[in-house]
């Protein structure tokens, strides 16, 4: 399988009329095969795609030095980026062709501590979808330990270009 | 007035005993002063402390190319990486010596798109904090124009170890 | 000045027409002036509109035994729909004639319990209105102390019906 | 099985002795039993306990005409209440006996009007319950339709006496 990218410039983003060519779910599976880039932000975070199926999204990573608050304990930055990313784009799995969509709203709760260096899964999971707004629920689990280190819950907009 | 500078390895990050040693806002001030450090994940982020004061903290930053959306705009998780450190740094100012406290939840509300590289400050205001919790909510303004770019909320526990 | 009433009845309720040959702010006022019914939850409850203007709405009211949790103090879903209220309604003096607007998301900050019988003031502010979106906050503050109970934030979608 | 009942008085709400005295859990089974009241609040709005297990508390009820907005849809307050009562009740079966419990936070996120009178279940389920926090979400889901109404998520503070 070709390796996932992530965009190291302007010009490696895919343009509006590619995004717009295709429905969400495409885009996501053509991120996972290496077709199309993963977010700039994933580069600094420390997180790729894992995998991508209607109303789910994974995202697998795991936080640094990088990533820390000065009392050495991971930034809650990084459980809310990585949530945000997971739950928006299970949203994308069920945009339309032609159709765009943002994020209005997120809201994390933090549960424990994730040690540094530990590989975490995010999972996004689509609550509804309809013509105009998307809602999903997210959860850091620990990959090895199967522990619950977050929850999430997002509300998206979904809208379609005249 | 010295520089603040981030903290670039573990042996920089203040000690248990140096942060259970001074008020949180002892702390913040010696952030600001550049005799602590600031957190790690600021600089990968790209912001700094701009203000201290009893209930309120202001970060301020620019979002850039390594923040942003496959679809070029800025990611979800700088808003909210930066939201979480001005509101929980303001609760932080009210924590008393000897005390500690942790973020157990937070949310944002993103109100429209910061044009890549513009300045904005992202302000934390407490409204309440116990010998328990701490609630805050924050703004995310730009520098020049002074529009709202988004709004947080969190609640953060208090904790006095024995 | 007419006093305002609560709908007790279906058949008081404004019709849709009604609801889209006017902007939401009038809408409101007509509502102030006793000219439109109150939402009917306003009477279990035990609030009234207390002030309207261009981004900014306050509810009056006390919570008694009726709204109270098995142990004896105020449950949050009284806090809750007082927000609710204040937050949508703030965002409603934003929507335009012709246009309708919905609740998607609010989140509820509990600060202190509010004393059975005690009258507060819940004033909602809008942080954001566009055209297919709009942001509020609100605060729950007591008419005589001062305090802050609560806080709150909003997200609604407005749409245009074609 | 003997009935639930509502506290219409003061008087028969459990003392603090009371509450203090067994587990959460214990006290939620003897609410369902008919041994213990309701919370007032589910009298106006029209709920009742459904069915307790660790982890997981159900009410179940139907929204009225006393219950709605001005534009006879169901208030976002009904949601709010419905699901902060099953989402800290589901936290409360993990308190144990000799601590209190009380919500830090809660949101809401309203995905579809519910229709008047429909019957309705309200499922809180804990993620995480711990020395002094607990975090749970909820669902509002048609009885007979399956459908999903609104999601919810809260954070509970659990405090012991000395």
């Amino acid at each position: 399988m070709p390796e996932q990218f992530i965009a190291e410039s302007p010009e490696q983003l895919p343009t509006r009329e590619t995004i717009l060519s295709m429905s969400g779910l495409e885009f996501m599976e053509k991120v996972l095969a290496g077709e199309l880039p993963m977010a700039p932000i994933a580069n600094g975070l420390n997180y790729l795609l894992h995998s991508v199926k209607l109303d789910e999204i994974v995202f697998r990573g795991a936080p640094g030095f990088s990533h820390m608050n000065p009392s050495a304990s991971v930034h809650g930055g990084w459980y809310g980026t990585l949530l945000d990313s997971a739950m928006a784009c299970a949203v994308m799995t069920r945009v339309p062709q032609g159709s765009v969509y943002t994020t209005l709203e997120y809201k994390v709760n933090i549960i424990r501590p994730i040690p540094s260096g530990m590989l975490v899964d995010c999972i996004g999971t689509v609550e509804h979808a309809g013509r105009s707004t998307g809602i999903a629920t997210g959860k850091i689990v620990g990959v090895e330990d199967g522990k619950l280190y977050a929850t999430g819950s997002t509300t998206c907009i979904i809208m379609t270009p005249k």
